[in-house]
């Protein structure tokens, strides 16, 4: 569990032709101080990040989470990111993961401020580590409870300045919610508006089945896209299940029959309590779900 | 503008009874790499901050500032802060500072995730530099526009986990409303509850005169109980006018015989405009209020 790998990239104009990256990418002590004081995203949080799942050395859906950074970065006015050097970077770091899981996070920042000269252009990073075993979640399970985001269903598309589509390193009431949860007893949190809408885990997707449907909170601003999500529902079509998004309320997380949170690196977990009270797991479908979701996937 | 100094500060627990906290406060380079990628503040916006201003070398409001900061270590279940080596931290950053205007900054972080060891405990550190020349917003005064927060009056009380009552490293919806504010063409914003409330600037209090009288709105959990605000209030009330915390409608903005807006560094800003409406300016009140911010407090 001790190896980790960290590359600093030296951001390039989205549209830089290059085909090379290798001089912008460079590779660092994960342990050393690398990031300097003056830095923005410690400083206020001001950055957007995307972690992707590696199964033995090969990186997950990477397309679709470097799509959802550029996403992240439009809603956050950062410069838009180059596409092909974040894929260079995330298959540098790939090239460093051993057999068995790993995780790999991609960090770009507003910057370093400098009382000298002011800002000077955003700045970035991506880190390779090992993951916990995560076979508890995902095959046990995990218990949830709803938490109150105190924002109602209008908040996104009202007011766009709350980012509530970008996956901003502003992750402090995330992880407050998480701690929430433990003190509830249970392991994870599903957060709803305050006029009764699920919108998601403070880092996974929710997926609720009704009979043979499956479906998720639409991901009309007010939440991410769950890169995770969108595999499973190409899978689930696949075999042959329907699934949609749709304006949730939360009565539909009390009478599913089967509900799972999913995310890059947990993958599927069934979700076995909700506020206290038993929900149905299908065992079977969950494990078929995981081995898809550990399965080499672009 | 060019100086910087920076102190990385060992935390030590809240009642270790040492009076000498030399050997806990590191000088570092400012502009070196000093902190490791695995830092939560950086990763998840997961820690608190202080910004204390500084003038001719003296530290203003460290006690309330300080108090703050235990404050919000609470509310996001981190190590409550000794209070005596943040004195010292600050003390010693502003022996550093020169004659004029400086900025003292103090982080709390989560400290640094290791994927060898887990999580090793809180980080800290704490900067000094310059300010910019803040004279224009004293005294020409700000444009501000009305922002919908998406949060209702009673969130805080509702859902502590929101952290609305912290000031936490997780700024980014802040910075972001300042970008919207400056497309809009104005200067800063003020952000209300979607009940119609006033709550505070992203890095500011309001304080709003009707008559004689000088209210704020309530620090009741949802926003921040600003220093300068508290400072202000104390030199009103000596001064012979009464202040008061309301609930206080976004319609009690647009009556106003007076707005600012209050910070530990740009101090009060006369707001000159509100969503493009003009509001009465009293030139001579502020410059007396300022000249009050600018002399040495504690």
């Amino acid at each position: 569990m001790s190896w980790r790998f960290a590359l600093i990239v030296a951001p390039v104009a989205a549209d830089d032709p290059r085909s090379d990256f290798a001089d912008t990418l460079s590779v660092i002590d994960p342990d050393a101080p690398a990031l300097s004081v003056g830095e923005l995203s410690t400083q206020r949080g001001d950055g957007i990040f995307e972690t992707i799942g590696v199964v033995d050395g090969h990186p997950q859906e990477v397309e679709a989470h470097i799509a959802r950074l550029a996403h992240s970065a439009s809603l956050c006015d950062l410069p838009a990111p180059n596409a092909a050097q974040w894929h260079a970077a995330v298959d540098r770091a790939a090239a460093e993961c051993p057999a068995g899981e790993s995780a790999i996070k991609l960090i770009l920042s507003r910057g370093v401020e400098r009382a000298a000269t002011g800002l000077e252009g955003p700045t970035a990073w991506a880190t390779a580590s090992p993951v916990a075993d995560m076979s508890g979640a995902r095959t046990t399970g995990v218990r949830a409870v709803t938490l109150d985001r105190g924002l109602d269903s209008g908040a996104a598309s009202r007011a766009p300045w709350l980012l509530l589509g970008a996956k901003t390193l502003s992750y402090a009431v995330n992880m407050a919610a998480l701690r929430e949860a433990r003190r509830r007893g249970a392991d994870d949190a599903i957060f709803l508006t305050t006029d009764g809408y699920v919108l998601e885990a403070p880092t996974a997707s929710v997926i609720v089945r009704r009979g043979d449907t499956f479906v998720t909170p639409e991901p009309t601003g007010g939440i991410l896209h769950g890169t995770t999500q969108l595999s499973v529902f190409d899978w689930l079509e696949d075999n042959g299940h329907s699934t949609g998004y749709e304006h949730l309320p939360a009565a539909a997380l009390a009478d599913a029959d089967a509900m799972w949170l999913v995310s890059s690196v947990r993958l599927a977990a069934p979700v076995t309590h909700l506020d206290g009270a038993d929900l149905p797991v299908d065992a079977e479908l969950t494990a078929a779900m995981n081995a898809y979701l550990l399965s080499p996937r672009d």
